[in-house]
């Protein structure tokens, strides 16, 4: 099939958060039926895979109320209305562990959802990190414990499914690839 | 800080659609603060890497409306109510590219968007490919045309972002790393 275009022909905004807007709209299908999609709009957001000096990996230990759990992740966070994704991940990289970075290259980005949601990731690799006395705070309702593990300290905590989430077994994943490369 | 778990205090659901729910929780902060939190209820999904005989990756092209374009991505499809993650593999596969296949195998598990969803993927491996004649049928609002890429082709769809989201750029790299590995 050419053309698997979904035309709108109605859309009705259901609600507007701080994080999230949900759109139901109404489309017409490649063979003129029609369907009905429920379409998350999110702002973006960055992650930043930060190797130390001593070539370990910064996690961060957040509670996710979606999960009802803790997890260890990359550094993350949402981008502000209009930041550069590469200020936003300088931003999020000092916030959540107090580190600045010499060296910050975009390895790539992807959709996380694209079934529902059009949250894009853009996902950065930071070097030459060093600790920033007085640093950016965490937003007030953002609480955070910093980790830094070996590779295979992460590879082991995917294992254990303390590290469940696409972009840091992503990242895992890269160094991974970096590391076997190498050989 | 030891406990980062926040507490429901109160829960209301904004909608609930044929894909997602939205909850907007209002929670207790481990400092005792209140904030709130929005929250979408997803059933959870499958992704099949389906290699063939000829050692090539199937993908299927589909049109996302959350996005507003078509991307490549792997098989995939969300679980229906209390589906085995394995058996809802085996019917993605086949309605979505009518292959059936003789092993398969759980490579991984990940939540796609901790901050805002509980939506998990579980990524299995499906080898032994073969076409199945009148195959389960694809849902009638579902359209997708069927690639088979070889590695190579797959990387340039990731730099061309015809391939761009989370699950199916994992699925990439985790046959890379395999590669790696086995030089």
């Amino acid at each position: 099939m050419d053309n698997l275009e979904e035309k709108t022909i109605h859309s009705e905004e259901i609600f507007s958060g701080k994080v999230v807007r949900l759109e139901l709209q109404e489309v017409e299908l490649p063979n003129g039926k029609k369907a009905k999609r429920e379409i998350i709009k999110h702002p973006g957001a960055v992650a930043i895979i930060a190797i130390t000096d001593e070539n370990k990996i910064v996690m961060v230990e957040q509670y996710r109320k979606a999960l009802e759990r803790t997890i260890v992740e990359i550094p993350a966070g949402k981008l502000e209305k209009r930041e550069d994704p590469a200020e936003c991940a300088l931003r999020e990289l000092e916030e959540e562990t107090s580190y600045v970075c010499e060296s910050l290259e975009l390895l790539t980005s992807f959709y996380t959802s694209p079934g529902f949601a059009d949250e894009i990731i853009h996902v950065y690799l930071a070097k030459g990190l060093s600790k920033k006395e007085n640093s950016a705070a965490l937003d007030e309702d953002e609480f955070v414990n910093i980790e830094e593990l070996t590779l295979e300290e992460a590879i082991q905590y995917i294992k254990d499914q303390k590290i469940y989430d696409a972009k840091t077994i992503y990242a895992v994943q890269y160094l991974q690839l970096q590391e076997a490369l190498a050989k």
